[in-house]
């Protein structure tokens, strides 16, 4: 499975390499057990030790440059058609694999904008200088990072269906922790349920441990990107979670919102309600926007200004981005023009792409909405993955 | 724990600043859980997602800038003192930050002898000359290998005495191994008796699990780097096994060698004798050239020369390398000068290293031996961290 997934990635590729005119695109590593360049997992399929090439070319061949000693584990894998082993130096077998296609431009994985084309290490682009330094490639380099943006963004269908599974497991395990949550168990009771669940079933998880899943109950909490903590759930919280699973090597992302109803409550406060209802609503907005060419910070505009105008505070976030193997991937995003989010809520969006819709506000007193939503993006609009969340789940 | 290990090595950081007159570091870095700089599990103990910067300075300051959205996290991590958010930007803060040091040497993680030192990608180090554009710190940029090289080689005591238990604990299980070794068990099978015996435990692995342990047996093996087979292990095979733990955020990293009696036999064949017999001689000649001050090369060279004049082919990569918090791990290696190993192999020795001495050579008709024992230079010498393997196992 994993191999097939690659070939069709890198078949993806060599037609994004016709359609952008690129001739070779490399991607150039080395001890990828201290830190991986993220296109190897889609590329490669494994790891690599001495200073290694995977080389793609615009007429479809594959060469892997590697040190000796992993040349049989490169053929088990069997992911690169032509394997080149080396044993002192990589530079001449480097020369020697890349002159016959005299390519006039050679994309590296370098950019200022996607750190999913930015795997390559400014010393090891020193050293890829130094190999080329007797030919005239250092002047042909130039950033992968729209090739890896349409490669990673343009999901094939087999991926889409992956994902689709993905979304209904951890949707399961939300339903599992709805029936778990209960006044005076605390955010780190929820994790560690949430921990038990998934190792039974075997999955992954979407993003590191100490905060997947993150988990908020009650006012004055961090919100988002932090761990749980001991503090518990009470009558009258607002809880929200989230939480994503790695699934055959591909992620979900979502986001649900709870309240707790207090002892002589039937439903939710006026306030609850309406602020959750303005995060359901400002999904639906954003949603209805979203299509092929259009610009991502379109999109988020118009869920950030429903969300000012209905009288809450602007989430500091971008309203969504893509999810892939990663949880944060492709190039598009659906952000605000924040300096920090460089060119990305600038290009255009494609079919195809799979993106969260996750906005959020504070109810005072009560804690934070938030939804998280994964849709995919159709020849006119969108389709929705998730189920959506449209009533706030109770907790009695 | 985690927490003052970090601590530990803060302090450990800051006196190697004195030490080498550098006023500042930077450890600088994006998307973290797409791709981490390996200095940020020792130095910082979360993840970031937008641009973040971990500085540390000479005087004793530890300054976290970072996306707002993670600002209660990085408080409950509570490893850097000064904690700077920011929204839309990093420039400003970053430079509001670093101005008041005036700092003349500033460190930063680009290497391209050391992948260790490299987690500073090229795109993000553009991002960074960016923000610099204004100042003339970009005149003042240093490689921080030098740092990267003595924090991560000069152990502390904790830091030796977690390693000791993790090879005591990886140890144990090659124990079990010996007994679960028998004619018609395939490589996968013990490798998934090992992945067992790692999850009862609550260990981590050392390396990716395809090849943790990577295991051999018998003749025209890809003898490294490479994932068990279906192979079945057979009479009159030599097998060995590569395995490593991750054990409170530290790596253990061991070989052993077995030889399956035939049913005939009563000892090993004289020739399987003999070549074990050369791998454990050429450690022990190896370990006695060990000491502070030497270079790598020169370790490399007594054992390679050794195995060579017994009349084995070299082994095709270094004698060994330093582990800790990554099994690849610190500086100075005991490699050959190969260009593909840069300036490793020169880097002098330092007390508190701790080293790997894994030479391997191949008999014929057999399998591949090779131990891999663990050792911490002392003031004059070193330490066995591991019990030595002198005799080989026997299966019958």
């Amino acid at each position: 499975m994993q191999k097939e997934m690659i070939f069709e990635k890198i078949d993806q590729a060599v037609k994004i390499l016709i359609e952008k005119d690129i001739d070779m695109w490399i991607t150039f590593v080395r001890e990828t057990g201290n830190m991986k360049d993220p296109m190897m997992e889609m590329l490669v399929g494994t790891n690599a030790t001495w200073q290694s090439a995977f080389i793609i070319t615009k007429n479809g061949d594959t060469n892997a440059i590697i040190g000796s000693l992993e040349f049989e584990n490169m053929k088990a894998i069997g992911t690169f058609k032509k394997i080149h082993p080396y044993l002192k130096s990589i530079k001449e077998k480097f020369l020697e694999v890349i002159t016959p296609y005299n390519p006039k431009k050679i994309a590296i994985n370098f950019s200022r904008n996607s750190s999913l084309a930015d795997g390559l290490t400014y010393g090891l682009y020193l050293e890829l200088l130094n190999h080329f330094a007797e030919t005239d490639y250092t002047s042909r380099l130039i950033s992968s990072e729209d090739i890896v943006a349409a490669l990673r963004g343009r999901k094939s269908q087999s991926e889409i269906n992956i994902t689709k599974e993905a979304i209904k497991e951890t949707l399961l395990i939300f339903d599992d922790v709805s029936k778990f949550l209960k006044p005076g168990k605390s955010e780190k009771e929820v994790a560690a349920f949430v921990h038990e669940l998934v190792d039974k079933k075997g999955f992954g998880l979407a993003w590191e441990k100490e905060y997947c899943p993150s988990i908020f109950t009650g006012p004055n909490t961090a919100g988002a990107h932090s761990g749980p903590t001991d503090r518990k759930i009470d009558y009258g919280h607002v809880i929200n979670m989230d939480f994503g699973i790695k699934y055959k090597g591909y992620c979900s992302d979502l986001q649900r919102t709870w309240y707790v109803l207090r002892p002589h409550e039937t439903k939710t406060p006026d306030e609850v309600q309406k602020g959750f209802n303005v995060i359901v609503e400002s999904i639906s907005r954003a949603a209805n926007e979203l299509k092929p060419g259009k610009e991502g910070w379109k999109i988020d505009e118009v869920a950030r200004n429903y969300i000012q105008v209905s009288g809450y505070d602007e989430y500091p976030h971008g309203l969504g981005h893509q999810v892939g193997r990663s949880a944060h991937d492709g190039g598009a995003l659906l952000g605000p023009k924040w300096e920090r989010y460089g060119n990305l809520p600038f290009i255009p969006i494609e079919e195809s792409n799979i993106f969260t819709i996750e906005p959020r506000l504070t109810i005072n007193n009560y804690g934070i909405a938030t939804i998280e939503e994964m849709v995919v993006v159709t020849k006119d609009g969108i389709e929705w993955l998730s189920e959506r969340q449209k009533e706030i789940y109770l907790i009695r």
